[in-house]
């Protein structure tokens, strides 16, 4: 591996970072664009702290947790509150991650995914849920849960010498934040309204779906990253495959969930279009790297229908998710994990109930563990806001401000 | 070419697709900010299909039939409907396209570039057009009108044996476009309201001119890429060039469009020095490479009158395009292709009198082709919505939503 | 240096500048949303005009000026007015710039950096400037004051003899700017309203919140690109240390500054997060290839402090800065530059003096030659708006246009 193979390498990793780094505009975008307008500060300064929040812990602990055995050998639990860590001196030549990248660079991409699993959690809990309450639960899922998923397949763990396979994160993020985001739910409750006095679903418009739409583009976009990351190598093969399946992927699944919702709710439904793609591309996350561009579209197609149910399927559970996070990041998140078992170079039996028992053990472990903790936090702190300030808004009660506070609308 | 080098001309044109496709955010955001709020939704949802569907008609023929003799040398004609195109064997090495890039890469950066034309129409046709004849007139036009013509130039056909240059497509990508632009509004006739029982022109707002101006710094952005990239290689020097030559016609096109509107309209116009940077932005982007930067620079200048003047052609031949499509990418994209042959290296009477017959031909082809694409169209389906739906907007009658569904003004 | 190496070098220099140009984006946002809706037009006009006339000031004469020795050794100044720059001869090949990238990439990268320092002063005196003298003022201080401060460091003049550290431009950028905006503030005197009878300041709410954080996101993703590109080459090491020490700082910044201000104002208050954010990236400017992950987070945790402190400041002094340019800009910048001196590889009493003198130089040559050319401007054109433009909105009075003309809110 020479040296501009490395450099090489390297710039790839980075521009992937900043990609990542930009979803985190996209589901802001997104997030805020499918809620009302009196919560808007609350979801954009949520997100903020998830990504400075989540950036810090990574640094002070999860990456070293998550990859105990990369720095000479160490357990890493061990060296978990290394505030500081130091890259170790061969992290910055060739030799490092197979010629990849640096240290640096595997910290910054990794740091990134990981404020990520919490950024899924927040479209679902938004408008209710306490802020003090849910930066404790950031803190904790970022800084300790996700990097131990994480350890068990990436960072070499049981998950990984078991067979169990997920390229980029369909389970290992998406359903990480997915999980959690169902337990969230289920425990805050429906927004006020949500649901009438006959439990029939009532809906609960957005406040701006420009933002949203800007919100998807970005993301698709960032997804460049996060799948073409995921390759860790620039290597023109693999990394450029990855692009091609990630895109058909969400193009299928953003026309099968537009034909879908067209056909059962007789509308050219644009939440579903948009929802659609994002299904397509979390759908197409655990084997990006394995599907001929054919099988890509068969897994997008697939994806834009589960997420047409999924969303229904939400709603007959009585469960309130503002932005759809269940059905796009949980739902459509494990049926591609599934699909590495059934599509692509690796697809078989045997790999199938590989991927099955790694969506149960992750799945158990992430409800349990966010049951724990927000059960804790909910008993010291409480999770859910007063009546009063749902009604009027969090931006009002626990931010003092209004996400347009001069604008004026024209008089016709 | 050794390895390295590939591995770095195949990250540049990742890079530059992932510009090219985020053009497709600039341009959404820039049609509904010049448009009304009731057609947001409707704009929104034909630009999401537009990328979504155009991906995939590229992915099920377009590609094979823009480039036939890619293939081992088989009419890429007879290959259409090769639905599920398998890269060739040498496609992943450095011999593929001159060590460029891999096949899969190039597949994606010229899909991203084939949705780019039938966006351009979206906006010209905007307010008034049928979702389901666009959504018809959108597969057509990019699964065969759009790699025809590109056949005839960059796949090695009549016009590239001929003498015609098209760096990155000012004919082949925005007069495409420009041309069907023009035959569909001249179809549609004008939107209610903009001319007045005198004939004379009226403005008709759009609803958020911030978004139209963050679309505009979005499409700055991806003509890095939309012209980076076709260099076809990260060559050090050309990519430098050309990214210096886009910008300072960017430059120049905006401040020579804001001065001559100033000079004309008594006002410092922000959608004139807008559509001036696009115009530049066109205007360079046949002759990219050629150019010097003064060159660039000059060219910059006379596509902002030309925008200027454009605009005002329009109006007076009673045409409504709502964000000036065909001024900026028709007028523009001809005012480029010609430039060619009066600046830079290939500067020469031959050279304009092919670049001449090259706009004619395409022209021609684009005119008679969308004509009878929209004629069949208008027959089956209609392209024009109802009255009503006009004026109470396409977004509640085709969607059955609107586009800030919760957004309150503040009352002062 | 190898041809690879250089393309490499070169292609991660192209997409550094393509994110340093993304800023201004950021910028506009950022300021528009901060500001009231009736100058929306106006402040995106203004900063579409420094992007152009800014690169093309830079063209005509800037570039030559800060790198007088580049070309040939030939003394720069009197090389300025050199329209139509030309690459010399050896400005394409590796043995250029120390291998980095080619005069082009040169050129375009230094281009973007000098439109940025006149963005900085857009948002300071926005919503009661003049628009022309503020153009004249952008033309000036772009095309001659920023580059005459860039060559006293980085063209190689007496700032960089004497030892006066400066990584990215927390000073020649940053301050540059912070330092003109702070006298074109004190020359205009504050906003209508801004200070109540008693001197006391009042607020004066943004018009879209949502705007100023997807312009911060927008602006942290630049800093990618404007400390990553600062490294003049794509060495793996020195980029991805300056990428985390850059994230890690803003990450610190924002959970300082918000932390600050919780303590301080009992709101979670999200524009100071956004400005903390912002803040850390300017502290960590100055030396973000010196510092250690550890030293990045303290500068950073210690810029959102100062960016608190910073604004409560400027409302004492009776200074009117909308968008907290000054604190962000200037402070920040001047913190960040004395920075190299307290922490890091350079760290020293010495160095602390060198960046003590290097602050006071720049800062007083910016300050005494703002306020020659804003003096003279004043007694030609004026620039200050008239008491009924600046009630009424510049919008209006310079644009004969609205940001949202067609908006409409709902009813409730």
């Amino acid at each position: 591996m020479d040296s501009g193979l490395f450099t090489i390498n390297n710039v790839w990793m980075m521009i992937c970072t900043g990609l990542v780094f930009f979803m985190h505009l996209g589901f802001s975008l997104l997030e805020i664009g499918l809620t009302r307008q009196k919560n808007t500060i609350n979801i954009l300064f949520k997100n903020l702290f998830i990504i400075c929040a989540g950036l810090l812990m990574y640094y002070i602990g999860g990456f070293n947790l998550m990859y105990p055995g990369f720095e000479e050998g160490s357990a890493g639990i061990l060296k978990f509150a290394g505030f500081g860590i130091t890259a170790p001196e061969n992290g910055m030549v060739p030799a490092y991650a197979s010629g990849g990248y640096t240290w640096w660079t595997d910290f910054l991409f990794q740091g990134m995914f990981a404020a990520t699993a919490a950024t899924i959690v927040s479209g679902a809990v938004a408008e209710r849920i306490k802020i003090g309450g849910f930066m404790m639960f950031v803190v904790i899922y970022v800084g300790f849960i996700y990097p131990i998923v994480g350890s068990w397949k990436w960072g070499g763990g049981f998950l990984d010498s078991m067979g169990f396979y997920d390229f980029a994160g369909a389970t290992l993020v998406h359903s990480v934040g997915g999980w959690a985001a169902l337990v969230a739910v289920f425990l805050l409750g429906p927004r006020i309204g949500k649901f009438d006095e006959n439990n029939k679903p009532q809906p609960i418009p957005g406040h701006n779906i420009p933002f949203a739409a800007t919100g998807v583009l970005i993301l698709w976009l960032g997804w460049f990253g996060f799948n073409g990351g995921s390759v860790l190598s620039a290597n023109p093969a693999i990394t450029s495959l990855v692009l091609v399946t990630t895109s058909l992927a969400a193009a299928a699944g953003g026309i099968s969930a537009f034909l879908t919702s067209t056909l059962m709710y007789k509308n050219y439904d644009l939440t579903m279009f948009l929802n659609g793609i994002l299904g397509g591309l979390v759908g197409i996350t655990a084997g990006a790297d394995l599907m001929s561009p054919n099988e890509a579209v068969v897994i997008g197609l697939i994806a834009g229908v589960v997420i047409v149910m999924g969303v229904a399927l939400i709603d007959k559970l009585k469960l309130d998710d503002p932005v759809g996070a269940i059905a796009v990041h949980l739902i459509c998140g494990i049926w591609g994990t599934l699909a590495v078992g059934i599509f692509g170079s690796m697809a078989g039996i045997d790999q199938f109930i590989n991927q099955l028992i790694g969506v149960g053990i992750v799945g158990a472990f992430c409800v349990i563990s966010s049951l724990i903790i927000l059960k804790i936090i909910k008993s010291f702190v409480g999770i859910r806001v007063s009546e009063i300030e749902e009604l009027e808004g969090l931006d009002r009660h626990e931010h003092g401000m209004d996400a347009y506070p001069d604008f004026r609308a024209n008089e016709h």
